[in-house]
């Protein structure tokens, strides 16, 4: 549905205006303190004449003008009845703040819904809502939003999406925070989040796109979008509730939001660069940080510069803990810094500069400028912390010092970022001021390095190097069955994945001639779908040899199985050569209800589970992506030569990974989860193998 | 040194007392500003009759009082011949800012710096710096500091000292932080941090300690310091730099302090149970939290009331990612919950009690009250966003409503804390008003749950379980050597570390009789201190039988060591029971110069490297000690049954880890390193074996 109407409008009717408290009194001042041109925007409520002094409209029929947009304030049960009467004056967009639907949980509450929805729909009426706090254009001075916040001029680049309405206003009330839109969407069930990040992806005045989301209601519009920005390069950055299971509950019960596996929207994220903050603090901060800075620092190699030895040791240290890198200064900036720096300083990176220099703007802006022009730096951090009420007139020096680098720069004016070390103490004119010459005020240490930390793998992003498919499902029964070791096998090594030559004997005769044909030692194991721990019912022998042992062998299994499994189907006994022994990792795929097949991939047991080294990526995957999960892994080191040790065979093991996403992807709508554990990983050039290998799908059971 | 005259003086100089900006002016500034009874304060300059209207002498002989305290605004040197003065006058303590000594690192200024100390020394004076900003004493008005601040009341319990006069004044314009002294200790080499640290441990109007440190001078008195905090459950909060090199470098320079290694430190405060903050905002909040709260919760569990579903999902996901503990409400809450609470709320810990409520006071109270009265509950954290200026009244009615409780309660009171969602927003009056009732604003959640659950750690240590000793290294040598596998097992042994019955032979015949007593499989390892990497020359030969395969293997060392190593010496072959593999644990001590033995624990070799999953702690410890450092582990689950296999015999390994921790308290001067690798551990009952073990100690070669 096209957003224009909602959005943008020409002219608007406010319904239920009013002087009280609440949702039509709030609007109304919020309208009139922040509105430049009230031409086209009219008030309506049967039971005034007049409010705050402008006429007042019986019903929307009276107003003599067509109406884009209708922002209601009545209860529920106005609303369908003003839909049907905005449709005749040609209305596209309602924002609707009333509640009592779908987010009850009643049955009447979401049959409401749905009758709301619907109707809307047939009139070409975009809802926004139901139970939402509505919206800002700053842009266009729209204002159709319900919280009275302090009185300030916000309009700038951010863009705002959010689940609650109280998260908005925080934001809002952040100073510094500029913004192009700020959206409450409520529910959001008609109009959903991911129409709304389109639209703001697409909208030239949103440099930064800032969403808190409980659950993605579009999957297939979400990746779209996601997919969109990153090939935009406009930042997406996105708090979402239900990393724990307690936030999950709480998400789904607070907007009726759908919450899939958390891990598995975290690696959608990644895949895309988009940014995930851990709060509404690092959300607001990671906002402003992008929205200010007039462009990316070239590459994720940070200076600090600080005006005592304790502030440049907090940076180090934090830095470090949060992978922070301070390349060092070339000799001529430290030669350069020599001159410039008191005697008593020491120049390096991070840089104490010493107090003195920030008395004198002339010398802070030369010593700005030989950090900044050192060929290793892509970015200045200046510790300072900005007080609320400012003491000392160090900052006074320090400002003219920073503009007067920002000026002579231009647009060659790498980014800067200011680091306060402890909170409640940004000057606002202060803050404004930096601000507007391109430099934001972070939050303190563990904040900022965290976030500039995003900044990095955000810079570091490499958008061509992805593959831009998602496999989406649709999954068409929820019955599920499991294919047997070699049905599995089988399935995936149509898809490429190595697999050895192995055959299914079911007689004892059969075996024994089986055996004689084998290179080497073998395995035998019960061969049947319906068996999946067959070691535990003694249906596995291993490093058998010729024909006597593997007559005894199928014997002594079937009698096992037998006796422990005497309901099991059973296609046979499965030949196998013995692998040999290799690194063992663990490759799995599990099938994301909202956004698909999700590879996952760790070393053996131990490290998946307890040091929880494992990566997840959402299928299919590209080479240079497969490489990439196993670079993630602190176990990579084990794989490429740790401690002038072997080298394994990588490029078969990214081989594979890449095979396993494309039949995960290939498999989409029926793939419940697959395992290969373990998968040997050989020495360089030798391969892998695959030791044991389970599909788990949906539906009736057939072959793949 | 006593410090009362130097901190809490009855008589005051300022010598160089003046109107301009600078040390001089300042000072006087500040004590006009802040102190209420001037009549024993004298203003000293021989250029001046009065300052600000005071009275001012030519020198502190004119003066007609006695002198307890000189703060000297002058230079570097004109300080001896004050203190020669100064001791005329009874003076027993000194502020002293002027810089120029041991922090330049130059020779003259470490000579004027050991002159200035001996001298005060002599004369019975305590120095406070040089290089410092001095420090205000809040309990008795005495503010001889040389920085400005903005004036406000800030008379209070957090006692601070400070290697950097930024990080003080940083601390003091916090609001609410309120303070018992605020300590700039500069240089410190006279007077200690050490010395500041136990006069605040002592002090009745401190409640909680705080350091921003950039090494350790005095480590016994650090100990012993940290210790009587422990058993006096008073709170010391440590911000130290050094946790990257990059820091630890910038901290030697900055005040020369010698800075040993971090992991010691941070073992160090673990085992006294003193709390390590990141930065500079963390130690702000977390002292305010400890400062403010009447009394500490019963137990590390919390419950979280927030306004909105968004808030409320924050605060699970935030405080599950750092560990914190939200029980589950009592049937009995949750019924009351259910009355108290609009119908469309789910009850919940955390709760979304929805916005409806913070407009009445009295509802309020009660939903408070019914969640802290639960008794699963420790601690109640209230969710709210203050803001700077206040635009909706909501704060107004929660405040009394928490007002009503607190009144209440009284005693009986649980803690509570605020977390604000985004920053720069804490209103100076409501944040002072709760402040008065108990109850601190933390910072937001990444702050704040990282904080609690410092907060939770603190409240489950227990100290009476906690070995008091620690085993200060005197190095008398520089000099190191090694022991030979069988000298270290057997100095290891002597200390109660389980040894398998061994033997050296020298000769063919020797081994061959050796082999016909061993009860099983043998290894032969050569014998040396002076071959480290025995396998590397052929030293090493496993699973040997009989006396033929020992006679051989003895040529075959012998030959293989005379090629490698022909200047090794020798003391023959190492003949010792193959000891049945187990799980594979390294137990090893490192020395660390300033506190002595740390022992480290963790299991074999990628475990430590890639996962950095080992345990620190200093030497000696007890069973519950050790047991302790087990279970931190992640590798823990492993040795207690992981995933219903074996239990380990983790008694005896606790056991091992209390005899090392013996032996390495008792060779605490002359123990460089120890290294027992691997150590094998059995199953339940069935003990350890030490495989391989490497003692390098300090001095002259000699059997320990």
């Amino acid at each position: 549905m096209d957003l224009t109407k909602l959005l943008k409008p020409k002219s608007v009717a406010v319904v239920g205006a009013s002087e009280k408290n609440g949702f039509g009194g709030d609007v109304c001042r919020n309208i009139i303190t922040y509105t430049k041109d009230m031409s086209r925007i009219y008030f309506v409520n049967p039971r005034r004449d007049t409010v705050f002094e402008r006429k007042c409209y019986p019903s929307v029929t009276d107003i003599p003008d067509v109406i884009d947009l209708m922002i209601i304030c009545t209860s529920q049960k106005t609303i369908l009845p003003l839909l049907e009467e905005g449709a005749g004056k040609g209305c596209g967009g309602a924002v609707v703040f009333a509640s009592g639907y779908g987010e009850t949980g009643t049955e009447e509450g979401i049959r409401q819904e749905k009758e709301l929805l619907e109707r809307a729909e047939e009139l070409g009426i975009a809802i926004m809502g139901p139970n939402c706090a509505g919206y800002v254009n700053y842009t266009d001075h729209v204002y159709a939003f319900a919280f009275i916040s302090a009185e300030r001029d916000r309009r700038g680049n951010i863009g705002v999406i959010s689940q609650s309405g109280q998260l908005c206003l925080s934001m809002m009330e952040c100073p510094s925070m500029k913004f192009s839109y700020n959206i409450s969407a409520g529910n959001a069930k008609g109009i959903q989040m991911e129409d709304y990040m389109e639209f703001l992806v697409e909208d030239e005045h949103t440099k930064v796109v800032s969403l808190y989301i409980e659950g993605v209601k579009n999957p297939s519009k979400f990746v779209e979008v996601l997919n969109k920005a990153a090939a935009k390069k406009k930042p997406v950055i996105v708090l979402k509730a239900g990393r724990s299971n307690k936030g999950q509950a709480i998400a789904a019960s607070h907007t009726g939001s759908l919450s899939g596996s958390d891990a598995s929207f975290d690696a959608l994220l990644k895949k895309f660069g988009a940014i995930r903050a851990d709060d509404l603090e690092e959300l607001t901060a990671l906002s402003l940080l992008f929205s200010t800075i007039p462009r990316l620092p070239d590459k994720a190699e940070f200076a600090s510069m600080n005006l005592s030895g304790g502030e440049t040791a907090i940076c180090a240290d934090v830095g470090y803990l949060n992978g922070i890198s301070y390349p060092d200064f070339t000799s001529e900036t430290l030669a350069a810094l020599k001159e410039q720096l008191p005697g008593y300083a020491t120049p390096n990176n991070p840089l104490d500069m010493t107090a003195t220099l920030s008395y004198d703007a002339d010398l802070y802006a030369k010593v700005l400028e030989t950090v900044m022009d050192d060929p290793n730096v892509g970015m200045v951090l200046i510790g300072y912390t900005l007080l609320y009420e400012i003491a000392d007139p160090a900052i006074y020096y320090m400002y003219e010092g920073i503009k007067k680098v920002a000026m002579k720069k231009g647009d060659r004016c790498k980014p800067i970022a200011i680091i306060p070390f402890a909170e409640n103490t940004r000057n606002p004119e202060y803050q404004e001021k930096l601000f507007r010459i391109g430099v934001p005020v972070l939050p303190p240490p563990v904040y900022a390095f965290k976030m500039l930390k995003k900044l990095a793998d955000y810079i570091n992003f490499d958008y061509s190097s992805v593959s831009h498919e998602i496999a989406l499902p649709q999954r068409k029964s929820d019955q599920t069955y499991a294919l047997s070791e070699h049905e599995s096998k089988m399935c995936l090594k149509e898809f490429g994945v190595a697999a050895a030559e192995e055959l299914i004997v079911t007689s004892r005769r059969e075996a024994e001639i089986a055996a004689e044909k084998m290179p080497g030692a073998f395995a035998m194991k019960i061969e049947s779908a319906e068996i999946l721990h067959k070691s535990d019912v003694g249906g596995v022998l291993l490093n058998l040899k010729g024909a006597k042992e593997a007559g005894d062998a199928f014997d002594l299994i079937m009698e096992n199985v037998k006796k422990h499994c005497p309901e099991a189907g059973i296609n046979g006994i499965l030949m196998v050569p013995m692998l040999k022994p290799g690194l063992e990792m663990i490759i799995g795929v599990n099938n994301d209800p909202q956004f698909g097949p999700m590879i996952m991939a760790g070393m053996g047991g131990i490290f998946v589970e307890l040091f929880k080294d494992v990566v997840v990526y959402p299928a299919p995957v590209n080479k240079a992506e497969a490489m990439r999960m196993l670079q993630s892994l602190k176990a990579f080191k084990l794989l490429n030569g740790y401690r002038g040790g072997e080298k394994y065979d990588i490029d078969a093991l990214c081989d594979t990974i890449v095979s396993v996403g494309n039949f995960a992807a290939a498999n989409k709508d029926s793939l419940k989860e697959l395992d290969i554990n373990p998968l040997f990983v050989y020495p360089e050039d030798e391969g892998v193998g695959v030791a044991d290998s389970l599909i788990v799908k949906y539906g009736e059971k057939r072959r793949c």
